[in-house]
């Protein structure tokens, strides 16, 4: 049985993970942006490189803390007692935390106010329905991955956010910690902090859904892969 | 031998992961067609999410249900008989179930009328070869795929349904329950419901070629992959 | 050791695999000229949809021929008696035979003229520099994928094209065969067959230069990866 | 114990690996400017292809030369002891060298002056924390990527630069030796000779930093991948 790293180590990688990940969402955003007119093509700069970065940082540091970089997956975790209540909220401050010194440093290399506040209004029905849908998907990714493939849980994370960033209306935020810091950047990936309730709400609700219908249809021995069926 | 789980959780993987695949194809149509007026960029923005989600979808959900996700596929897992001809019925109306619920959904999010009708017109001989070309090719991609790379089967799918989208003068339906979902809903990934019966015995007819073809072809001891000959 | 399937398997395989490469090539090009007036995103749905196909076809029929799809591979393996000198002469013959199968295809499903020759000039040293460079570094991954990381040659081949798309000045064919067969297309990918001699050398000159340097520099024992030097 | 490779086929690799590194950055940047108006679209011809190429590269030299490619990549490993100072001079003089020879290669084929000297003015506070950025994550990215997955080493690389053209205000050259070849490149992704010290002290301190952060953090057991926590 692997040893458990020292906490100081594993809060360490949530905080440095969550903040690669938030500069990789708003600084491709800024770019993106800057770069051409077409939204779509500013939204396919936004979405490769943060695919990417997600195998990245989950297959280089889910060995030291898990690679959570999200309070939602860490709430599930807690939930199904793989990690220890008091870790967890020290893992929840410290994505929250390092995911602002994500959003300063983007602002940072892009020469732009190191603190602003959005102003880009994220609300309604839709974009709600789409946080429960799109956390939702990504805990059931993470579940269902650790269950069958725990080798590949990098590549089924950075592939599952890659299509959730366009199937879901809200461009996927799916992540509270994430949607925090991107409350503090007016740049393309923004959102109003008066809408981080209702989509923080939301991913909780799309987290907790995804860990009821895990639990029953990932109770079973898998299918030989070879039969297909 | 692994047991077999048991049918009502095969049922809702199977309902699950084509409600979530329909979710991507039309959703990320839906995101795509309202962010540009380039349409190439607009097929990129469709393109990128399907293939991606059915990596995600076919390596998480395979060991529950074999992922078919498609009436196409399980008929020739019955041919072959891999799934019980009973099994399989009630595959199909559940992934043809699943499809329409992931329609609605991606339409509850970007907070368009639940149920449309598509206006879509996708006819002629063409279309129908293109149809028959994609279903061929994603049999084959699945049937060789399970005899020599069980282990990567999502990823081959992903990435042949991604070639697809493009070489294919169709775009690549290949799928009999995902088509009937896309006929209700009027946006860029729609077919008119008029033209579904082309598009789905030009499905059936590929999927038996490939499954002919497959049967000769595969039938051999793999080559030793070192050699390169 | 494996038994070497019977030739008319690896024949068929050679033919159908060249055949759906092509088709792909050929297919996603016009495709993508119809869908943008942007000729770096048609290029782009060129790509993709190439690289894709790649990485499916030579891991689904590698166990069956070995997946050259490429008169220039076939040439290099006989030369290292990988493959035997009547096996490779039909190897080719198939493979421009599939290719030219895969033109037709194309054509029929994107309703154009089923023959057709193309007018696009592609001549000039700068083009010929290209095709060696983009031949060379494609037999060379080839042999090098072989010898260390023969699982991952489908990824390997499939990504290095992605590459040499963009970086070589041709847009890489590297591949006779490939090429004669987008001479009988008038369309995004085509060559003028005037200047398909110019390709054809070129492409053989790389290849031959990529067997001299792999031959010597992967004469080795592969480094401990874990140490990093 | 793997026998270590003799130094010229050692000294071969990082020249031919650079040189081929180069030749695409450069070769990609020229291609995508040509075909398209749209910055955004340039930068994302020239990300795709630089991408997929370390992927190729870093697998098929890694076993004979460790695939460094870049000064500060070889500098940690000296540093470390991975590899010793003699060697790992000649390795940098290599780099640099086959790093020129890539900007001319790219330069024959698309038939611009073989030597250039770039006018594109790179400066600024900005970009330099970017460069810090860029080089902490590549190390990093590196580091703990041999530490964990080595086997995986080419993918976590390509991703991480995929990604970091995005979100790091310079485009991420990370490089000394590619930002010197880029140098002598007066195309998309050149650089003004005068701002190469800027761009180089930016690199080792992040190099530096990460092989400090690197060195505390992964100095534990790896978690248990299928616990998630």
């Amino acid at each position: 049985m692997p040893v458990v790293p020292d906490l100081a180590r594993r809060l360490a990688a949530e905080a440095l993970g969550t903040a690669i990940l938030v500069a990789t969402v708003v600084g491709s955003g800024i770019m993106a942006d800057r770069l051409t007119n077409d939204v779509a093509l500013s939204l396919l700069g936004n979405t490769i490189p943060t695919g990417a970065i997600l195998v990245v940082l989950i297959t280089i540091l889910g060995p030291v803390s898990g690679a959570h970089f999200n309070p939602a997956v860490t709430m599930v975790f807690a939930l199904r007692r793989d990690i220890e209540p008091i870790a967890a909220l020290f893992y929840i401050a410290m994505q929250i935390l390092g995911g602002i010194v994500g959003s300063f440093m983007a602002h940072a290399m892009f020469e732009l106010p190191i603190i602003e506040v959005s102003r880009t209004v994220r609300t309604g029905s839709g974009q709600w329905i789409a946080e429960v849908v799109a956390a939702f998907g990504l805990i059931f990714t993470i579940l269902a991955g650790l269950r069958f493939r725990p080798d590949a849980i990098g590549w089924l994370v950075g592939l599952y956010i890659t299509a959730a960033y366009w199937f879901t209306a809200s461009t996927s935020f799916a992540n509270p910690a994430v949607a925090i810091a991107r409350s503090l950047s007016d740049t393309f990936a923004g959102i109003r902090p008066l809408d981080l309730p209702g989509f923080i709400i939301a991913e909780l609700v799309g987290a907790l859904l995804a860990m009821a219908i895990a639990n029953w249809m990932l109770a079973t021995e898998p299918l030989s892969q070879s039969k297909g069926q």
